[in-house]
């Protein structure tokens, strides 16, 4: 009987869930792998935090980076502490050591992926990262292996369950914004600074690991069109419910025509969508290809036990194998993905202008859209007389980024234009 | 660069779908897995058959069996000819030969899985079977890999995709069951006998490979209880309707105190689970494990591509390993399971009542049920006082099988009684 030695850097939420499931479920463990698992140092800011749970009298805490990473008596270092700063130099210093590394960080891996795969390679080590993009969810392993015989023609997911969180509340309880995520992070569903959540950064790290898995490309994060979900307004939420439609915060990569599209944005997506249907703070993934057709996945996308399974898989996966599999194209390097600029994107998209009741407006905006090839799908105007703005929606056919782009820098320079114009993208299928 | 060849059996729907994704993501699967998979023969029925697709001028297509088996020349046999006789015959040589197989046939499985898993295993080779439930949906590997940190809780499905599809168009359009069954064979959803679809049996040979593939036992297939969506009508679909229901048949396994419950029945599923929300001939899962919380998979669960898909992942999967694990339980026999006897199951449940509209009728069905400890939750009667027959709707709250079991008994022999009374379960959450 083999018993895997674990080291594990950090030790919040997902480090003490991995320790409970190590301990609750070894049985079911040894049955499945003919392996034990134990915990032997865990690296910890504070020695002296309370602490939940402890992970058992032999496993050595310790606060001193250089006396974990230069421990020998491990086989695979764990990652759980977030950032790219010292993750990034354990990360590195473990596949150095010749040790197998499982993470859950999406943001070193965006970052410094590419990086870590070589150094990973060269030492032939296993870098795993299920626990990295939607939690409990198994896509990584599911289009690394189950869907490998697959084209992918695209990946749209629900990435970030701190948004979809705050979407649902402003769609299910009439909530604006502001009052969503003061709720979220009273709940503890949003950090003290919600920045990456709301913006969509978070999302956006998970889309460059997606990306890669599906593609074996490299699409650098810093090219990639991010934008967050600040701007919705209770009335978005509204008016696109009139439509048929649910807003949510989308992660997406799409192959268009051998390039690749991806961007993380707020779109309306159909209500008859799964997508749609994805509450609270879940994480749903519609992976679609050339073979296999759609297949979606939906499930916890953090929480304690979610991602503790999530990285107890990677765990168990690499402690059964001689060859690990990082990239998913262990006969190919992964190479700059050939991106289509994101102005060329095609869409069907919502506008929500902001103006003032006067005569002409509507004529105005529609011929400024007529103008730039825009084609009109659903109209709408609501508000009173005396409003000092009022709302005008407009849902379009398929126009081009650019297009947009420069219609609404247009219309936004309109005099009867009271603020920016709201757009968003609208997913049908 | 090895390449990796194939003897397939059977080249109808998935054989010609496996060798079409085979030729056309040949790039992609070699970027992933640096194989290639060549076909070498073909097994078939009818050497003069037309075909629609060919797979190349090499592959040497024969309808003698012992020709077949007997090449030297493979390294994985595909089985995709279904039932239990030939297929079993090619499957135990294959293995004995030593070569790997891979099959779509879960009645094969359900019946015989225990001894051609005990045949791989003295062999050393793989049998794997991805393709044999819910086609193109990665739930075998999910189990067995990514989730094999959790004690599984329970696993409910919708596996049929016929079932399914009749069940959806008798609810979206209307139809009686019999006009849907007609239009589903119309369009090639139904074989020419349907019996195995509609009567539940084929979700019960996945819901046997399903219960193996979680928990590592054998809950024999002539033990599992089957009901079948046949005595459904048009009107059941409205009453559930009305009470929020769609139904469903659901192939269903769960760890109750350590004994297993499962079976196969058409139930109302609450309209916001994402079950409910399955429509066409499309197949879903969700497992929900003691880490990883709910887990749900939808796709397309038959059908050439996508069955070739998963065909494929098992094939390359196989193509790279030395230890291939065929139960999910390398380190622990499957033994039978510990059943939970089906009439001490609890549910709650759905009854419609066929009866002549006479005073009293209420009262004697309520005060049966209540003689049966089977609280009611909700109750309809609908129909005018001309109809020689009205339907009376209760819906229950939690109630055991052998309750509602002893009820229904006796109710179907009061003298207003007009036909055997329908009762189905109801799945909440």
């Amino acid at each position: 009987m083999q018993t895997v030695k674990l080291a594990i850097a950090g030790f919040g939420t997902v480090g003490t869930g991995l320790a409970r499931i190590i301990e609750e479920n070894k049985d079911v463990i040894f049955a499945r792998c003919g392996k034990k698992f134990s915990i032997t140092s865990v690296l910890v800011r504070d020695l002296n935090k309370q602490r939940d749970y402890f992970p058992g009298p032999d496993v050595k805490f310790t606060n001193d980076l250089d006396e974990f990473t230069s421990s020998p008596d491990v086989d695979i270092v764990v990652e759980l502490m977030g950032g790219t700063t010292v993750a990034k130099d354990i990360v590195t210093k473990a596949l150095e050591a010749g040790k197998h590394v499982v993470t859950a960080n999406k943001h070193l891996l965006a970052e410094h992926g590419i990086e870590l795969f070589e150094i990973a390679a060269k030492n032939n080590v296993g870098l795993y990262y299920e626990s990295s993009v939607a939690g409990g969810i198994p896509i990584i392993q599911s289009i690394k292996e189950s869907l490998a015989a697959n084209r992918i023609k695209s990946i749209v997911g629900i990435l970030n369950g701190t948004a979809n969180y705050i979407l649902s509340e402003m769609s299910t309880n009439g909530l604006e914004f502001d009052t969503a995520l003061e709720q979220a992070t009273r709940l503890g569903y949003a950090e003290a600074d919600p920045t990456f959540d709301i913006e969509g950064i978070d999302a956006a790290h998970k889309v460059v690991v997606l990306t890669r898995i599906a593609y074996g490309k490299d699409y650098p994060l810093a090219k990639l069109p991010v934008e967050g979900i600040t701007r919705i307004e209770g009335q978005d939420i509204r008016f696109a419910r009139e439509f048929g439609y649910r807003i949510k915060l989308i992660g997406q990569v799409r192959d268009v025509g051998g390039k690749l599209e991806a961007g993380v944005f707020p779109a309306l997506v159909k209500y008859t969508l799964l997508l749609a249907r994805v509450g609270g703070n879940y994480n749903a993934i519609r992976v679609e290809g050339n073979a296999v057709g759609p297949a979606f996945f939906h499930g916890q996308g953090a929480g304690s036990l979610p991602t503790g399974s999530a990285v107890l898989a990677d765990i168990m996966a690499l402690s059964k194998t001689d060859t690990p599999d990082n990239t998913g194209f262990c006969n190919a390097p992964i190479e700059k993905a050939d991106i289509l600029a994101p102005e060329f994107a095609t869409s069907e998209y919502y506008f929500r202008f902001s103006v003032m009741d006067k005569a002409g407006v509507m004529a105005a905006l529609s011929k400024c859209l007529a103008e730039h090839n825009i084609s009109i799908a659903q109209a709408v105007q609501k508000g009173n007389p005396d409003d000092k703005e009022i709302p005008v929606v407009f849902t379009t056919h398929k126009a081009s980024t650019k297009d947009v782009n420069s219609a609404l820098a247009e219309i936004d320079k309109m005099p009867f234009i009271t603020r920016k114009t709201l757009s968003m993208r609208i997913l049908k299928g």
